[in-house]
C-alpha cells in the first residue's frame, strides 16, 4: 500500500459547517499546525472559532475561497451537503480530497458523482459525538478511537480513497471501507433506529406528563438521544427512510410481543426474551468508538 | 416533626438479598459502624461480603436469626419478597422497621398488610443503580442524591414511616412519600417503560444481526438497560403488567407515527415531532438520582 500523507502542517483545510463534527475536526487539525478556514451560516460560530485561534479565516457564503484548500470537509446537515457539492463543482478546486461527514451515504455519493467530483470526493461517516450539536459541543480528540465509515464512489481513484482513510486515521479514527448502499442499510439499524426509538420513548413520556428529571440513571440513558438536533436528524432519517422504516417496524413488533408476554400465565417466555436481550448485550466485542463521549 | 434517629452505630441491620441494592446498603451501613448480617441464596455473595468486612455474619435460610435485628431490609427480586415477608411474619421480630427495595409497591404492601406487618413495614423503592446486578456491582455511596420512593400502608404508624424516611435519608437519598398505587402507575412510565423499550430495541438489533459493539455512543446508551438482569426485571414488569402494557402501547403508537412521517412529502411534521422530543429533553429539572451510576 502506498504511503499517503494525511494533512501536513501548513496546508489548508476548509471546513464547511462548524458544528459538533466540523468543529471537532477543525480543533484537531489546528492543533497540529494545519491552516483551517471555515464557513458556517451561523456567523457567531465562525467568530468564536476564530477568536479561539482554531480557524484562521471565515469563508464567504459563495465558498469561492475554497479553491485554495488542499482538503475540503463538508460538515453540514445531510440535506445541505448536496447544495454544497453542487457549489463546489462550479469551482476550479485544487483540493486533492473532499469528504463529508453525514450519517447517510448513498445520496451524497450519487450527488458527488453526478456533479463530476468523483476524482476527489469520498463519502465519510464518523460514528462519534452524542446528542449535543453545534460549535459549542465540539472538542479536540472527538475521533480518537471512533469508527469512521468510508464510502468511495464506484470509480473513486485508489489514491483518493487512501487519502480519505489517512485523513481520518490521522485524527485517531478506526476506518472501515464499504459501499454506500451497504452502509446505509447497516446504519439504519445501528444508528438511526436507536435514534428514533429514543425519540419515540421521549414523546410517549411527554404525552404521559413525565419529565426527564423523574427518570433514573437508566431511563436517562435511554432518552439521551432524544435530545439530539431535529435539524440534523430529520434529513438523515428521511434520506434513509425505507431502511429506517423497516428497522422501526421490527422494533414495534418486539415491543408488541413483549407487551403480550406481560400477561401470559407463564413467566418463562418473557424471562427468555429478557435473557436473550441481555445475552446480546454481553456478547464480547470491543466498541471502537470513544467511550464516555455522551453525557 | 419528631426526631427519628436513623440506624445507630452498634445496632444490627439484617439485609436479605445481597445484590446491587442490598449490597450497597450493607456497605454504607457497615461504613458507619452498624452491625450488618445478611442472607443471600448465593452463598458466595455472603462469603465475599464477610471477607470484605462488610457483613458480620450470614443468616440461615429460615431467617430465624433476624429476630435480633433492629432494622430488616428485604432486597430480593420482587417476586421473592412476598415469601420473605410471610416468613418474617412467623417470627417474633424486635425490629422497629422493615423496608423492601422493589420497583413495584402495591403487591408487596398488600402482602405486608395481609401478614400483619403493617406496624413495622414501609415499602421503599430506591431509584439507583444501572443495568448491573449482584453483589459484585454493589458500591458504597450508591444512594447519595438518589430518589427513594417511600410507600406506607394505609395504616402505617407515623413513627414507622418517619423511621423509613430517616433510614433512606441517612444513606444520602432524597425521599418522596406517596401511596403504592400512584407509585406503580408513575413508575410504569418513568422506569419500566424505558427498561422494556431498551430490551425491545436490543431484540430488534439482535434479530438483524447487529452487535452492540457496532453501535455508536448514543446507541450504546439506548441499549444499556437491555443488559439488566432478566431475573430481576421479569417479575417487576409482570407485577405491574397493566400499567406497563398501557405505557408500551403508547410507545408503539409513537414509533408507528414517526415511521409514517418518514415518507410524507413534507419534512415539517417529522421535524416538529423531533423538536418536541428535544424540548422535552431540555426542560429544566435537576435529576435527583446520582449521575454517572451506569457505565
Amino acid at each position: 500500500m502506498m504511503h499517503i500523507p494525511a494533512v501536513a502542517s501548513g496546508e489548508t483545510v476548509a471546513v464547511i459547517g462548524l458544528g459538533l463534527i466540523g468543529g471537532s475536526i477543525a480543533r484537531d487539525l489546528a492543533g497540529r499546525g494545519v491552516r483551517v478556514v471555515a464557513y458556517d451560516r451561523d456567523l457567531n460560530a465562525v467568530q468564536s472559532a476564530c477568536e479561539a485561534g482554531i480557524v484562521r479565516g471565515g469563508l464567504a457564503a459563495g465558498l469561492q475561497q475554497v479553491v485554495d484548500a488542499d482538503v475540503i470537509v463538508v460538515a453540514t446537515p445531510v440535506d445541505e451537503a448536496h447544495g454544497v457539492l453542487r457549489a463546489l463543482a462550479q469551482l476550479q478546486l485544487r483540493a486533492r480530497l473532499v469528504v463529508d461527514v453525514g450519517s447517510t451515504k448513498s445520496a451524497v455519493v450519487a450527488t458527488a458523482v453526478a456533479h463530476g467530483l468523483e476524482a476527489v470526493f469520498v463519502g465519510s461517516h464518523p460514528l462519534a459525538g452524542g446528542h449535543q450539536s453545534g460549535w459549542g459541543a465540539s472538542r479536540a480528540g472527538l475521533f480518537e478511537g471512533a469508527r469512521v465509515f468510508v464510502c468511495p464512489a464506484a470509480r473513486s481513484p485508489d489514491g483518493t480513497v487512501a487519502a480519505a482513510l489517512a485523513f481520518w486515521e490521522s485524527l485517531g479514527a478506526v476506518t472501515e471501507c464499504l459501499d454506500a448502499r451497504t452502509h446505509d442499510e447497516r446504519i439504519a439499524w445501528s444508528s438511526h433506529l436507536p435514534q428514533v426509538v429514543s425519540t419515540a420513548l421521549a414523546l410517549a413520556l411527554r404525552g404521559a406528563g413525565v419529565r426527564r428529571s423523574e427518570l433514573g440513571p437508566g431511563g436517562r440513558d435511554v432518552t439521551r438521544l432524544a435530545g439530539s438536533s431535529a435539524e440534523v436528524w430529520t434529513p438523515i432519517v428521511r434520506e434513509n427512510a425505507t431502511a429506517v422504516a423497516a428497522a422501526l417496524a421490527a422494533a414495534e413488533k418486539e415491543l408488541r410481543e413483549l407487551r403480550g408476554l406481560l400477561l401470559t400465565a407463564d413467566a418463562g417466555p418473557l424471562a427468555a426474551r429478557l435473557t436473550e436481550a441481555r445475552d446480546w448485550f454481553e456478547v464480547a466485542g470491543t466498541p471502537v468508538t470513544a467511550p464516555g463521549a455522551a453525557v
